[in-house]
């Protein structure tokens, strides 16, 4: 595949067919603001996100500056033909492309990479030329919807193995031909504590990490050797590292007893091993099993890593289990717990139920003699109405300092300067409540990360973790549950609101 | 992200542990064969596939032919600490894949791109140094595994559609991030006619195809304008390609008018209008509507075109409500069902429902003292043991010259010497069947496409849709079914049946 498929030509077609609509009636210069946001949290089926994670920023800021029209793409443009076999982009269009094809006159305001978002509120709000800032916007979405829908799937799959459990991204080999990386990148911005994605975790500053596969059991099992002197050899190999995998014959018969041979002759030898895998069966009822084994032998601090098909529901199911049938063989639930490592792979990396975040970018205004005129959509469903117009988006805080709403208004608003506040629900009428702003925090939610060119340098990896753990920690439990989630309020200022209306009846008169 | 992270080492970390541990046990060379199949076709919860669509190959050919050990790589290797704080690697196993670190020493035996595929059967056959092999897993897991996917929704798309209907992909918004190239070639692999994503297309000789956007009635509106002037701005600059969003107002009352006002114009000027896009709402009834209105105006060859979270299930209900309601509005149902374009996106580049195929890639035989041991793994459950060692694959026609069956037979059968061949089902005893050779066409399925180097050519995009579309017309109708499809039958010769089995035997009383 050339770079050519990767730069500014990963668009749709009607991106540029528009911009030279936009160009022929001289409008392409026109200042317009999009804004990216989308309309609903993941629902995976029989269970519901009550958050999103915003997570794709850098890598669409860098994508941002090397992506532009030169000689190449520009051929390519040469060559499209329309139905009756005349150029289908005129000369003049293509040198404008030439020297404008770039987002070079854009200003971004942005959510900050790794924070907790809400449905409806706009994540990215894109300002510049016309034809510029509709060019952004299938690139943009293919970049922010993926690695927020990851990162909300790696949040939730951390909220149920909990705080201190370890958890390891092994996606790679079952994500989208090509999204591994971004992949990778998402489920460690939003809870996995390292990927076995070599190349990628590098990149982001950390060691891959993994154990081995069943292949090199069969492999010494077809030479004539067998389970035990794989695993020496692999311990042999790496005292300090040893993870076992057990279940590639006969997990409570042949792989257990087996590993703890081998972390015997590892103990005996002055290192500690490391830990026994398991891919495969009821895995609740074995890591309990092993746990057994492994206790008895004397490798209580062994970790149990477990691995095949896990996602949050069933990650809460196998500590459920545990809690039922743990004391039953006579061992401690809550030890067995702390020592669970979970390794994550197709259902996190492709978010297994909803495999993409219906994220839209949608223009909201656009200027004209120095003024912003707000645009706005009416579609069948109230719900799907836009909310128009160039807006500010700010958290509020309540009296426990727990995030209890986002709030749009309009620019010039500054929601900080009043007494009290109402909140509108973005499309039911008065449904509203008022806010006392004096114990209340108020925060200003975006902020510009690129004006022409880059403002935010990348970030390291371990900022945006810590971003959103912290945010995490500042919702209200019941928007933390893994199904059926409270709703978190995002809310309308008055002033939006009426604009809103304003602009609804206008259009409803009109016809 | 830099191409560190697109080239070898786009691999799981224990990829490389595991070679290390074959190196020290000086085993890294042994010729092994490992082969890539996937267990079961995609279930998307209401509706199965009956088979597959074998995609991806090309792009990993490509792949390998880039991905190697160089200095950088190396050195990001040469980083890695154990727990100890020491190397995890060392400098002879380093210097090794240094030298060695690529895919020259593999031959790589495939089914053909393009073609139906079924679970169970060896798509590739990788044969070569044992840590070679090992270290190709992950890239071409990721690789064949999402394009097969997709290539397969694709295909059912088409099946839904029916084979004259124009089906265009427009899924790159929605796509994993840095798949949608990919998702790109699969769609158009399986079934569409063309792609919205300009760069891939013109990669694989095509123009992109598109519409407009609802931004584009919105800033006309915006400015002070209406659709009507928008809808007119289009046709002007592209009057042989005019196809007009209808629904960003009221569909009826104003989309559809306006449209047939400027379809009018063109007219008067010469120029064929294209068509009119319908992108919600009930979209069976509005283009029953549609057709109505543009019927009456004399527009009764302009295209409908639908999108808005198609499937093969949702463009199977569009037409059966077609089908029943256009009489009663006076439409004729098949010249309506004609004039649909399918605009196909999230959940055909997602494989929504599925969006992952369960590909693996497994060790079946390793060679020791010139000869080649077959390897098995022993599960809990009998239909995921592995058909062991070192085979062939064919497909069986029968007299009427469908395919009714793939049969797997050890590398040296050759079952057209046969008269009669006996099919067993690969983990059911006693479920077989005879089968008279004499009255059945047999087919070789591999043939190598890697020795060291790239054997096969990319292939035109046209040969591998050829392929495909030639294959389904191969199966039979039940095997095509949307829901509930038969069940293809995959088989082992006698032979390769009694060697799996004295195998398990023998694992089994090694306890």
């Amino acid at each position: 595949m050339s770079s050519l498929t990767e730069g500014i030509l990963l668009t749709d077609q009607y991106q540029l067919t528009m911009a030279q609509v936009y160009f022929r009636l001289g409008i392409h210069e026109k200042p317009a603001l999009f804004e990216y946001f989308y309309r609903k949290n993941p629902d995976y089926g029989q269970h519901q996100a009550g958050y999103g994670v915003f997570a794709g920023l850098d890598p669409l800021l860098e994508w941002m500056e090397t992506a532009r029209f030169g000689t190449e793409e520009l051929e390519v443009l040469r060559s499209h033909k329309t139905r009756a076999g005349k150029p289908l982009f005129g000369s003049d269009f293509l040198a404008w492309m030439g020297r404008n094809g770039s987002f070079d006159g854009l200003t971004l305001r942005a959510v900050a990479e790794g924070r907790v978002v809400h449905p409806q509120v706009p994540l990215v709000a894109i300002e510049g030329p016309l034809a510029q800032a509709q060019l952004l916007e299938t690139a943009l979405l293919n970049k922010l919807n993926f690695e927020t829908l990851i990162a909300t799937k790696s949040s939730r799959i951390r909220e149920a193995a909990g705080p201190a459990a370890y958890i390891l991204d092994m996606g790679l080999r079952r994500a989208a031909s090509g999204a591994g990386n971004a992949a990778t990148r998402a489920a460690l911005i939003g809870g996995a504590n390292r990927s076995s994605n070599v190349g990628m975790s590098h990149e982001l500053g950390l060691q891959a990490a993994g154990t081995h596969a069943h292949s090199m059991v069969q492999a010494f099992m077809a030479l004539g050797m067998g389970e035990l002197e794989a695993f020496r050899a692999f311990a042999e190999v790496y005292p300090d590292d040893t993870v076992l995998l057990v279940d590639t014959v006969d997990v409570l018969e042949s792989g257990i007893p087996n590993a703890i041979k081998v972390f015997e002759e590892l103990k005996r030898k002055g290192h500690r091993p490391i830990g026994i895998r398991l891919d495969s069966g009821d895995l609740a009822y074995l890591s309990i099993r092993a746990a057994q084994m492994l206790d008895k032998a004397g490798f209580a601090d062994v970790s149990i890593v477990l691995s095949s098909e896990l996602d949050e529901l069933v990650i809460w199911q196998i500590h459920t289990q545990i809690r039922e049938e743990a004391p039953r063989y006579g061992v401690d639930a809550d030890a067995l717990i702390k020592r669970l490592v979970f390794g994550v792979g197709t259902r996190m990396v492709t978010s297994w139920g909803q495999p993409a975040l219906n994220g839209v970018y949608k223009v909201v205004a656009v200027q004209d003699g120095g003024e912003w005129k707000p645009a706005i959509k009416v579609s069948e469903s109230i719900e799907k109405v836009l909310n128009p117009g160039r807006k500010k988006v700010w958290r509020l805080y309540d009296e426990r300092g727990l995030a209890s709403a986002d709030l749009l208004t309009l620019f010039d608003e500054d929601p900080r300067a009043e007494r009290s506040l109402t909140l509108h629900h973005p499309s039911e009428a008065g449904k509203l409540r008022k806010v006392n702003v004096e114990v209340c925090r108020l925060e200003p939610l975006h902020a510009e990360v690129w004006l022409g060119k880059r403002l935010l340098e990348p970030q390291p990896l371990e900022v945006l973790r810590e971003r959103h753990r912290k945010d995490v920690e500042l919702l209200d439990p019941g928007v933390r549950r893994l199904i059926n989630p409270h709703t978190y309020h995002v809310s309308l200022s008055s002033r939006l609101w009426q604009l809103k209306n304003q602009m609804i009846e206008a259009l409803t008169q009109g016809e």
